[in-house]
């Protein structure tokens, strides 16, 4: 028997059988062969295999096989599980392959798939699909679905009312202990895990919230109101999924309930798509930082990314002639000195390096607000600090050797004294940037960089052909 | 009264009292007025005002708190506040402030404010102390805790087992829902919160799991065997702490069995700690993408950071200096063509940027493990496609700008032609560099950076002026 969890070494190898092909290898990447496998027994239609392979197989694992496997497969694989295969796999996938698979499905198994899902995880199926195929979707649900689903689906995007699960155990507060867990062992259609319940007026208000093991440990006697928290963490169903990520990421959240705007308790969310949403961020940083839009994903085509990454080279490409036009302000220094132009990059490629440096701390300072008003003016001075001190250090360094290099010590003189002036001003450019684009309300992590660049790059050229061109008198 | 929860939007705003200073304003940033506040009261050893205003502060808050004030007020902090502060505030401050304010502190205060915490909590403040202070502060705990600390401190550092929380319950098979449950009312010392319970065989040996919504949804009688889950999330505890954080991400898991190497259970691994360690591994990421060390803090010295911001600087001085020798070996173009000088840092620039893009892509993806060796070729052949297009697009706009520049159209024609080469070569170079470097065992984050700019640089500078003398038979 193939057992998923047996490749993922949450499992001890006692547990498991024998098995020729893992799905992941010990690093977790994912087994080329074991997708080779899987491929030739979708050709071969051999259901009883692929249903044998994929046992027991983790919903995120199944979504990764899907990457992995050649896009014509994907929709063949879901045919031939028929009703094992579980939608939930589908939204561990990238939304461009989902839009894809969702294409070539017909309504009806997709209503039939959407309907075993959480609320959360059927949101997201129902977000990739067109405005028709929504409704049609929808139109095949029972009437308490449908309205908990379109409810989601009419919170703004990225927002916690969209990312919440709405299946969730309220009480009143005069039901004792005994009372609420007999009705839970009586419940049939419970959500499939939770972590505390709440507690609900008449009318749906948000009274309180009691932690699972709160309630194991109380007697069977004593009301709800004695032993809930009658201040629950909660968040509001319209608050940006990212301000409720850094909520439960600084104080330590598992679930929290979500509200609308009269306190009516309208969902749940849950840490695991908070973790999602915590990686997604730190995603969308590292690629704006690196000049790539945040929503690129792997499974993107060519033309998309072509056309994703424009924008940023274009705005190099402008401020690269801001700097080539400083350049040409010097051509006759250039023309008397070739060694100059030699030179000129080391000088902006430190800069550029260093503002670098500067601007990545402070953009992640920014997201995660470690950088705010009670420092920031102490992180200025300290990034001033380090310029000058790299700057002075480079300056020695660099200016040897040029000098030996070019045999003139002048030209050692003029480089070390441009490397202190762009070091200092690329410290000043990497805090001062995002510090500013923050205030005024700009992401840091999406500008910064071409800001920074162009500020090291024009001081860079200018610095040390300026001097150079005072000092040389050319 | 102050109430640290109405300052941080998880409640709504009639639970709160009118208050004119806020900890944090609504974006999550640290209010500075607040901050001052603070320390005016702590230069007035004001006891009671100090209390009073963190009274029900959380202790991410209070550690937040503890890093806004000057370092002089921070043990004054904690001396004031007395056996009201929460040692767990110390585990939420950057380690150096947290080593500095440990210093300040005497061994019994320590071991006092050890003892009221959680073990993981305690194993990260003992870790930061040094030898003879962590020797000190065990031996003044009850023997019980002392080894179960000093258990966790012998598994590697970054490993499941410093991470892990010791505090579990656990119970033999043959017991029933009822047995467990009155257990667990009966117990005081149950750890602060848990979601599910283990069982274990006499020997410690893990047998599986019960959630405790599963727990609560069961009849009195049934045995624990009956329900419990006999494959349960288990992890390793020598398993690095990056491992296990995937795992958690990867199966939406809230809590997982640590065992010993024969599978005895030693601790639990809670998702509160999994959402630090992948908030750490992005800050890393982040971090060494933009060339600064994975462990460098905001409140880190001038001098600590200028030497650990100084290797990166150093490396990319002497990539510089080898694009620099590859300009000299065109020196006698330059200088019968000053307009080469002008134009060839925009090359470079151009193909740097467009390296990145690919570098960052790839670098993120192969720590999310989204890249392995199933889609490796494919990203190399998109990336490649990408570069040839985007190459074709600036050429053609590049050139056109050239030409115009310089009145020339055989400038336009030159720079069009280096500029396809340099962003074929980015692409690739940006895709190959961190594929090679993970393949050999080394980290793409930390050192694919200078790899990438070198060759987009000294290709940049080669085709450019390569193809420029070729042209003009300079």
């Amino acid at each position: 028997m193939l057992d998923a969890d047996d490749k993922t070494a949450l499992h001890t190898p006692e547990d498991g059988v024998a098995e020729p092909v893992p799905f992941r290898d010990e690093e977790g990447f994912i087994n080329p062969d074991f997708v080779a496998l899987v491929a030739d027994t979708i050709q071969e239609s051999d259901t009883a295999r692929l249903q044998h392979l994929l046992e027991d197989f983790h919903e995120s694992d199944l979504g990764d096989l899907l990457e992995a496997l050649d896009p014509d497969f994907r929709p063949r694989l879901i045919e031939l599980l028929g009703s094992a295969f579980d939608f939930t796999a589908l939204t561990e996938v990238d939304e461009a392959i989902r839009e894809e698979i969702l294409e070539g499905l017909n309504p009806s198994t997709l209503a039939e798939g959407v309907r075993e899902l959480d609320s959360d995880d059927a949101v997201t199926i129902l977000e990739s699909l067109g405005e028709e195929d929504k409704a049609e979707v929808l139109d095949q649900l029972p009437p308490m679905e449908r309205i908990a689903l379109q409810r989601s689906l009419d919170y703004p995007e990225e927002s916690a009312g969209r990312r919440m699960q709405t299946e969730l155990i309220a009480v009143p507060p005069f039901w004792t202990v005994g009372q609420t867990i007999d009705f839970m062992r009586d419940t049939a259609d419970l959500p499939e895990t939770f972590y505390e319940i709440f507690v609900i007026d008449p009318a749906g208000h948000l009274l309180g919230a009691v932690a699972l093991d709160r309630l194991l440990r109380s007697k069977r006697p004593v009301t709800i109101q004695e032993i809930m928290d009658d201040e629950p963490d909660r968040v509001e169903a319209t608050q940006n999924q990212e301000e409720v990520a850094r909520l439960f990421e600084r104080y330590n959240l598992v679930s929290a309930a979500v509200v609308d705007e009269a306190n009516r308790l309208v969902g749940v969310m849950m840490v695991d798509d908070i973790v999602d949403v915590l990686e997604e961020e730190a995603d969308a940083d590292i690629k704006q930082l690196g000049g790539v839009k945040s929503d690129e994903e792997l499974s993107d085509t060519v033309l998309y990314i072509q056309r994703s990454r424009f924008p940023w080279l274009f705005a190099n490409m402008c401020t690269a002639f801001l700097s080539a036009g400083v350049i040409r302000f010097f051509e006759g220094s250039l023309e008397r000195m070739v060694a100059l132009a030699i030179l000129m990059p080391i000088v902006a490629s430190m800069g550029g390096n260093a503002g670098t440096q500067t601007m990545t701390v402070a953009v992640r300072a920014l997201a995660t607000r470690e950088l705010g008003r009670t420092n920031a003016w102490r992180i200025i001075r300290r990034e001033a600090a380090v310029g000058i001190l790299n700057g002075l250090v480079f300056a020695v360094i660099l200016g040897a050797v040029a000098a030996l290099w070019f045999q003139s010590s002048q030209i050692g003189i003029v480089i070390g004294l441009a490397l202190i002036t762009v070091l200092i001003f690329a410290a000043l450019g990497g805090i001062l940037v995002p510090l500013t684009l923050n205030r005024l309300g700009v992401d840091p992590a999406v500008s910064s960089g071409p800001f920074v660049t162009s500020i090291t790059d024009i001081v860079g050229f200018f610095a040390f052909l300026g001097i150079a061109t005072l000092w040389f008198s050319l």
